[in-house]
């Protein structure tokens, strides 16, 4: 059997902390259920005391069911000198009627004077106070000891008084925090190891990334016997983050063997990371380890090959285990296997001696000099290839657009309007729409175009669009513009390149209706 | 005397098989020339025999003298079966004219017999005969032992052998490579230890971040006696990137006391990674540590108010030591304080009980609620405040304009032209530009009308363009523009919102060009 280490997710709490993260009440709901299915041990929500929105959820969230995970309210210990059954902020946190309570308290002497303003053995009161009173309403409680580290460092005997007195007034589990996010894995595997051999219970650890080190730092910890986790699903988080906890637990789980998810789910790690950026607004970064874009994505022509000639070669592990992809990046370092294995997916019968592909990685070198980079846009690419050997018969003709565009000060809004002409089969078909900006209007005035040919285009959407300035000087410059469309089954992403802006979106809004048709054309 | 660690930067050559990264000659002479005046010590910038553009570098770099780093250049063992003095692409290495030499070559036995396809005797032969012919030109030899801690743990004796033909043959140093990025710190410090025992050379330690652990990976190698550090300066680098040697460096010297850069030029960390960021075409990641824009932001309103009562509570350094700066972040958790520090630049006499203070509150609750965000824009933000406050007079008017916008199948050019009214104290100036795309027209004509006025405005320029979808859903959704600009001296960044692209860049336009005077003015 191997050991069990608790998973305990605090994106909702530590990782609403981040810089540009605002949760909307549905999207804590939506992220909840996500981490509930992928099944992590505890989920720390929020206060329920500090704002409405925290009020809500806790209110809505109890009405559902979780299946795997024990919601937690977040909160501090009670003032200075009162009572904790008196105290509002205290007894506010019951409100949200979770089974579990994190209890934060002050470990570090220097913050219980200089901060709190207050004596070391108040301090030791007002850790004793609330978590007995929160055990007396039969909460489960764990002990967030902040600062612990630089505590420890600081003054040992007092930081583990603090924890002392949250377990002898019922604490169920110490947590000890790097919260500066400064601490070594060094350090943390021999101070954890020594608040566990002090006390017999629980310890978990609860990692800031100020120094790179968070993941390394909770894992040290969890070998030093550690048995609790807390970090947030991205890794979001205030200054530089928490510690990600969709690197640690494949980290834990896949390489050193421990318990941290069930384990069929960790096929669905990937899904779940990018369902969580999605909802939380975020690009995920494409480097991060295990769940990233580019995780497993090889552009080195040698590494490329290698990977072919025996698999595992240039990887960690198998990107399936976290339902991730291998991929080849096509670039100029790449090397001709990448590519290769790409065409071969337009046409199987092509080898990488054929004059198609030579023709092929010719004309990818001199769109990758024009700015376009198939890396993030792969349906574009596929596109490339299609029409460049004669696999491809266009679904309609673009003839001509036009944009007017007018905005007066005073008034409130600044119309656009465009009109545009397709033809498709021979057939024209002329029309014009009024749209929320430029885009918008050719985008509403394409589709309402195509949609009289082509019924398919109303269930598909686009998720994200992305500008990137190529040259960085001045608006004239070199935009390239990213799509992520899908239809509810499946993404994709297109490309366009321009100095015009319009010009590039409509060059990515063409390529991705494109993409959709000869999908659903291919899929029939 | 603290222990020197030398620092090797392979940012263009490691760096450059990243995803998305792709340097121009002119970029690399540039980020040389930066990490030399950090003073890194050796800068591994390529392989002359790969490709052209890496040969014009070495030609052009050696016409330049470097302060503190050499350069180095970068290749693999000869081919199995032939001889290093007839391989071409070993003799390439030569043309680099550099004073020292990376040599990698395989460790790990799988890798020899399924990837090389030789025997694990040929192996250690094409090793020694490589770094000999090496040592024979008179070049520094740095060997890096590709897979050293995969090969070690499936295979000790082999690995090690790998090792002892390169030193045999006259390597300097033995940089043990985790290639495929999965080791652990703890594996890494036992390894790293065993082979300093073994031998008496200088070792170096080559990390991946697969497993979320370069940087804490590094560290332990060094703890264990490395004094070789390789990374790539911001982390960037194939999958999940390579070891960031921007953490590392302050993590080594500010923490652990070692001696990597001169000490004095610590405090040039966070320009220099921002500036490389700006050369290879990255948006730095803000919760990058020590160095990123968020790297010492504080939101959470506690924190927030823990640093004002006692600096460095919630800091693990003075940002001031690697040249970053603290930052309050603006939201709605960050509680007063943040917004208070920011009103008072404007207006030393208000406090947090002052009604303007409460008004601001309010307001931005509102813009936020709205979709503005000004973590990112505070000159934005500035402005809003000064508008409140009534202390901006406006330095124009823009009354209208109108956008038109021309395509047709077949023609090259995509036309966009504005037509533009200002007032500036009275006087009216109407004019009309053309450009490329919309944005590019109305950013042009708004110049020319203005410059009429305000002759400053000519040196400056804009650095970034930035778009988000707000509501991830399609072209009509809100859209987040985001502007850097600077006029060389300082940089600034504003936000437009709007449904519509064009009205939120003009927004954006507006006020970057209204901070530009409103600086301007009051630096007189």
């Amino acid at each position: 059997m191997s050991r069990k280490i608790e998973i305990f997710d605090s994106t909702l709490r530590d990782g609403a902390q981040g810089s540009g993260i605002s949760f909307s009440l549905d999207d804590k709901i939506k992220i909840t259920l996500e981490l509930d299915s992928l099944g992590v041990d505890y989920i720390e929500a929020g206060n329920p005391g500090s704002n409405q929105k925290d009020r809500e959820y806790f209110e809505k969230i109890n009405t559902m069911k979780l299946e795997n995970s024990k919601l937690v309210a977040f909160g501090s210990t009670r003032r200075k000198n009162s009572n904790a059954a008196e105290d509002q902020n205290v007894n506010n946190l019951l409100i949200a009627n979770t089974p579990a309570i994190s209890i934060f308290g002050k470990s570090w002497d220097y913050h219980v004077t200089d901060v709190l303003g207050t004596t070391l053995e108040e301090n030791l009161n007002m850790i004793a106070d609330t978590i007995s009173y929160m055990v007396s309403k039969e909460k489960e409680v764990i002990f967030d000891a902040e600062h612990f580290f630089d505590g420890y460092k600081n003054n040992p005997e007092y930081a583990l008084s603090t924890l002392r007195a949250a377990v002898d007034a019922g604490a169920r589990a110490l947590v000890l925090c790097d919260t500066n996010g400064g601490a070594f894995p060094d350090e943390i595997y021999e101070i954890t190891k020594k608040v566990i051999e002090e006390f017999g219970v629980d310890v978990g650890i609860h990692c800031h990334n100020d120094g790179g080190m968070a993941v390394a730092n909770s894992i040290m910890s969890v070998e030093a016997g550690a048995n609790q986790v807390q970090g947030t699903f991205l890794g979001i988080g205030e200054r530089c983050g928490n510690a990600n906890l969709s690197t640690i637990v494949p980290n834990l789980q896949i390489k050193r063997g421990y318990d941290c998810i069930p384990e069929e789910n960790l096929q669905n790690l990937t899904t779940a990371a990018r369902y969580i950026a999605e909802i939380s607004n975020l690009t995920l970064d494409h480097s991060m380890p295990y769940v990233g874009n580019n995780a497993f994505a090889h552009k080195g022509g040698m590494h490329v090959d290698g990977i072919i000639k025996a698999k595992g070669s240039f990887e960690h592990i198998d990107p399936e285990l976290v339902g991730n992809d291998r991929k080849f990046i096509m670039s100029e370092v790449s090397g001709k296997n990448t590519i290769i294995s790409r065409i071969k997916k337009v046409d199987p019968s092509l080898t990488k001696d054929s004059p198609e592909t030579k023709e092929i990685l010719d004309l990818l070198k001199r769109l990758e000099h024009e700015g376009y980079q198939f890396e993030g846009a792969e349906a574009s690419f596929d596109l490339v290839i299609r029409k460049h050997l004669g696999r491809y018969t266009p679904f309609f003709i673009l003839d001509h657009y036009k944009i007017i565009e007018e905005e007066k000060q005073g008034e409130d809004d600044c119309t656009a309007s465009a009109l545009i002409k397709v033809i498709v089969k021979g057939r024209e078909e002329m029309t014009a729409a009024e749209g929320n900006g430029p885009v918008n209007a050719i985008d509403k005035a394409i589709r309402k175009a195509l949609e009289v040919f082509y019924e398919n285009l109303k269930d598909f959407h686009l998720v994200d669009f992305k500008v990137r300035v190529l040259d960085g000087a001045n608006t004239a410059a070199k935009v390239r513009v990213l799509i992520d469309s899908t239809d509810g089954q499946e993404f994709w992403s297109t490309i366009g390149v321009s100095t015009n802006i319009i010009e590039a979106s409509v060059g990515a809004l063409v390529d991705s209706i494109e993409y959709k048709l000869i999908k659903d054309l291919e899929q029939k």
